[in-house]
């Protein structure tokens, strides 16, 4: 039987009591200066990776890779990646964030390149180029294609709020989103940002089911109680990067960041 | 004195007699046999691209790099990137066709890898994050950040012709877009598909200066001429990808995709 993204997602929950996937956003400006010393950026980028996943695996159900801060780091960008991920547990689900969207042609590459080669459960996907876009990140049992629906970000408000048909251009888009992926191996996740509750209630109601990624709780403002009283029981993962991983920049920063991910874990209940 | 991507771009127009924009998305299963054998797929990739990029670097003002095709090479994407960015002339522009978009504080770490690491002269860019994921890409002189405005593939139609405030989403996305890069270093253009010429006749009168990248003529079903009528005067890239790459799948590779990319040259005029 193959099991879908969202029933691992709802094991994961219940058996270790969270809905918190952690963000890995390692820059280099702000990685504790003892890793730097002695180490490559490259280097000091995988020690720090795995000394926050080391640390926070017990409370995360998943972690989010920003494919920008290890693409900057130039050609070693996808090994340092790989050393990363070959350092989570089976107990932690994967998410590329990479926010993809090409035509098909280009966009079955980037699938490949994501599920098969690296190996992830889930990817981030931008909707503006429509469907066949999003498609082939649908084609394989158990994976996710989150697809951005409500961002977090100032510039969110931008086209996402347009109203479009009776309706705003954001559940627009997640409506069509979620029927895309009717009868493919894959599922819809929806991105939809912490910082705009209102929004998160709306899509909730209309989507029950649907796994959501929610970011921006924590250094973009969100509040962690909001986002769940807003979620109801669907499917979820919260996501919090920058205040985890740099809660401390000295030599305890593994500790620190374990501390601060087992509080933001308790504190959004499960 | 600074000069624009733009003027960059049309001195080369004059000079060159060419709009053509090569398009570099290297299949290995349609990379001519006689590569593979003795070569890795990155090896075979590199020789690939160089040697199209020789053969076709008198005709062509742009060359445009598909991530997708490079990323699915897994670790060496970067290094197989930057062997063929090493051969591009001085005198033909670099694209990044990458399709980013993120938050302003992953956008500005991809901006980075783009144009600081990897010296690209453009990128394209997905609008739907807004202002904030666009803006980073509008910070450094000499470059531009086109922005998906119509695209060429079918799921084109999903989001982009969606009525909004009196416009269709494009033509509201793409007046944001050009009004984003007001007071900033770099350039805004927009990427508007071959297959849709009357959308591109709307944009150009609208956006009589910014540059247009043109995707779509050739395997997509875009015709030359309809595209050159509608695009008037502005400033022009019209892509071609696979109809040039695969001109022969035999050892005259080169040759002919020489010979193809001149055709297409020629008859898109100038």
């Amino acid at each position: 039987m193959n099991v879908t993204f969202s029933h691992r997602l709802s094991e994961l929950r219940s058996r270790k009591q969270s809905v918190l996937c952690v963000g890995l956003d390692p820059d280099p400006a702000r990685i504790p200066i003892s890793l730097l010393s002695g180490n490559t950026p490259e280097q000091a980028t995988s020690i720090f990776c795995r000394d926050i996943i080391g640390a926070t695996a017990s409370s995360a159900v998943a972690f989010k890779i920003n494919f920008a801060f290890f693409e900057a780091l130039g050609d070693s960008c996808f090994s340092v990646m790989r050393d990363v991920l070959a350092v989570i547990p089976d107990d932690v689900l994967t998410i590329a964030d990479a926010k993809r969207g090409d035509i098909g042609n280009s966009a079955s590459f980037y699938a490949r390149s994501v599920f098969d080669d690296l190996g992830y459960d889930s990817v981030t996907v931008s909707p503006y180029m429509g469907r066949d876009s999003v498609d082939p990140f649908l084609g394989k049992p158990g994976t996710c294609a989150f697809v951005l629906a409500r961002t977090s970000n100032p510039g969110g408000n931008d086209l996402q709020l347009l109203p479009v048909e009776g309706e705003l251009l954001y559940e627009y888009t997640a409506r069509k989103a979620v029927h895309w992926a009717e009868g493919l191996p894959g599922e819809t996740g929806l991105v939809v940002g912490a910082t705009d509750t209102v929004s998160l209630s709306r899509l909730r109601n209309q989507f029950p089911d649907t796994p959501f990624l929610v970011p921006g709780v924590g250094a973009q403002g969100g509040s962690g109680k909001d986002v769940m009283d807003a979620s109801g029981d669907g499917p979820l993962l919260v996501n919090s990067s920058r205040a985890i991983l740099y809660a401390s920049s000295d030599e305890d920063y593994a500790t620190a960041a374990a501390r601060k991910a087992d509080e933001t874990r308790i504190s959004l209940g499960s």
